[in-house]
């Protein structure tokens, strides 16, 4: 082959030579030189709308939003058929209801809880890690995460879950020779990274109807420098709040949590990002990792500078509320002890367990509430209704200033006649 | 040769179909049973020092300590001639001579710094991170690789360079499409990861004379449960400091620095492994990326619990010594601003380039100094001699306790009479 090639090239050699001899010799007789000069670049593109560009009839265009779309599994009699909603379309008063659920595992208790969810009018789930609990199982030979795929399709079928990493997908097991963290996890669920410029499926964000919505790793590099450290640096700059108002993180590990278990793991997180999530105004964040409830007042602890002794959590109306929701009911059992007196960044903290819906109204107001599951579906055993951080939160910050002057809070008006009987953040 | 093997395999069960019948047959004429019965398990294998064992004569055994090794690298005319001393053997009192250089680089600053480390003692160099700063050059292309290679030679021909990560070694270049972190490093710079049970050439550990010198990673991740926290936690507790009384620490990433460059980055790893640290009572903590020369007192931050406002560093006999080596003089010029006032854990703190020698002396001494690379070879420009925290330990936590009862400090007796007119800490 490679001599055939360098024939054909001393061919093409000979040829050019003697066609560049004869047309040399041709244009002596002088022909035609057109006058018409094309126009330099740039040339336009045609517009998005031109028509040669228009959407074939039908269903298989993905610039329909909310269609609804069938899909079948399987050949023959096996086949099964479920169907999904294509994404709704990105507006800042799209109304969208989530599901939020942490630590689930596969016991009754998480039988209980995901009834409760599929009973819910949820879209989509907030999923912040630890799934199968696969590796609690002697040899962690893969069996419970396949009971835990059929487990949530009910569910997973029909809508996303956006999925977070937690320490029970690590799968670190130097002593059965898997010391490449995450394997099982990666291979089994897959998420849209590349579309918001990451380079991990460990950390990403979508956007969702008026949500934009951002997926931390508690176990994967945060420090300055990192890939996930730039990425995250870079993708709350992108953030356009004036078409997405709502921005929720989701992290495994907590880093407000005042329950004794796991309590202070996020400190490593906290110290690096919680300032980031105070400055473009986070509304929610969620995690998961301890086994019980908690939603936190609008507090922050970013003054610390090691030598200003300035260390302790304040109320910062331009902070998230974090909520707490492992409560999923797994094998490992509910969290039940809580750190003394209860510190004053808790507003509401329980070991029961139980998930919670976010149900976003427009760009200023969204309900949110958890549901205990020995109440019974629908049952708010806590619920708040949250302002926009970015719509509403202007006149907030001034109060916020007023608080910190004079050292007591001021509870801003909008709070004191809320809208509701409910609790207004 | 597939189908020969299936032949083969039938002819071996007809054989043995074949023979088990001729066995069977001989059976009924009764031969003998031997009375003999073998002892039950378990046997003793052999001890170590038994002559079936015995060293060969020569140079050709690793059990021979410190003996000079030639090697070639070439054929023919090209080929050179290297030699390396096997390492020392690990015993309490060896005394050993290590280097200690970060952030080297490549300009005149790192040759100046170099050549001063050649002209020294050193039997091995305690590198923290940064190695060529390639990722600092256009394109980022190896060439830098290249050459620090060749510059470094003179010193890494001869002897082993502990090597740490820096955040110059991740080249986490998503423009050139480079996501992976750390690559060329990795393949560039072996390190002997396996033998202390670590699962990534990122952090390890590795014995030399008397000391016992863990290496971790900035950049990795160090929360609990990922692979570097567990492999933290039970290196800890396999060192045996009666055999090697010396822990060193290496990372790249300061957890104590005064400087305003790169001020709290430390934080992250900190709030993690500072506990530790103390309750192992560490030697000496070594750390780069800080363009800057600073060694600590012994001081800790380790009792904030989030409510207590407990988060100022306090002295703590227990603690291990700071020191920040990221002067070695490359590219990115010097950090030459500090924090002001000097906070009280920092004990010296100079913005000149240099490197630093640890002269371990024997189990309870070890002199160690900063040499300024404007002062010529030799000049001790900051100075300490260091008792060990393990074999003098204790008497010195005694004085600590009451330092903190009443509230100032008393220098424990054997400060108060050194042996020698420098600081002993």
């Amino acid at each position: 082959m490679l001599h055939s090639g360098h024939i054909t090239r001393q061919l093409q050699l000979y040829l050019s030579v003697f066609l560049g001899l004869f047309f040399y010799s041709r244009n002596i007789n002088a022909g035609v030189t057109s006058n018409y000069v094309r126009p330099q670049w740039p040339s336009t593109d045609m517009p998005l709308d031109y028509p040669a560009f228009a959407t074939p009839k039908g269903y298989n265009a993905p610039q329909q939003y909310d269609q609804k779309y069938y899909y079948k599994i399987g050949n023959g009699s096996s086949a099964r058929e479920f169907w999904f909603f294509t994404p709704p379309i990105i507006d800042p008063d799209s109304s969208y209801t989530f599901g939020v659920i942490g630590d689930l595992g596969q016991t009754f208790h998480s039988l209980s809880t995901f009834e409760h969810y599929l009973q819910s009018n949820g879209q989509a789930v907030l999923y912040v890690g630890d799934l199968s609990y696969a590796d609690d199982h002697k040899f962690d030979n893969g069996i419970r995460w396949d009971t835990w795929g059929r487990f949530v399709e009910p569910s997973t079928a029909y809508q996303p879950w956006i999925w977070t990493s937690g320490n029970h997908e690590i799968e670190f097991k130097q002593n059965l020779g898997e010391t490449v963290p995450f394997k099982p996890f990666l291979h089994r669920y897959y998420v849209p990274f590349k579309a918001s410029s990451s380079t991990s499926p460990l950390w990403y964000a979508i956007k969702r109807a008026s949500a934009h919505i951002i997926v931390l790793s508690s176990y994967s590099p945060y420090a300055k420098y990192t890939p996930q450290w730039i990425w995250l640096k870079n993708e709350l700059k992108r953030i356009d709040r004036k078409k997405t108002p709502w921005l929720l993180v989701l992290m495994h590990s907590p880093i407000y949590n005042s329950n004794t278990y796991h309590y202070m793991e996020g400190e490593t997180m906290r110290v690096v990002f919680e300032q980031w999530f105070v400055k473009y105004k986070v509304d929610l964040v969620f995690a998961g990792h301890v086994h019980a409830y908690e939603r936190s007042h609008r507090f922050s602890n970013i003054a610390y500078n090691i030598t200003n002794k300035d260390c302790s959590p304040i109320e910062d109306m331009a902070a998230p509320v974090y909520i707490t929701i492992g409560d999923g009911g797994n094998i490992e059992g509910i969290a039940g002890e809580f750190t003394e007196p209860q510190p004053a960044y808790s507003a509401f903290r329980e070991a029961s367990y139980g998930h919670a819906m976010l149900e976003i109204k427009n760009r200023t107001h969204a309900y949110y509430y958890w549901n205990r599951n020995q109440d019974g579906t629908f049952v708010a055993a806590d619920s708040v209704w949250f302002y926009n951080q970015y719509w509403w939160n202007e006149s907030q910050i001034a109060q916020t200033s007023r608080i910190k002057k004079d050292g007591k809070r001021i509870r801003p008006r909008h709070q004191r006649s809320p809208s509701t009987q409910l609790d207004i953040l």
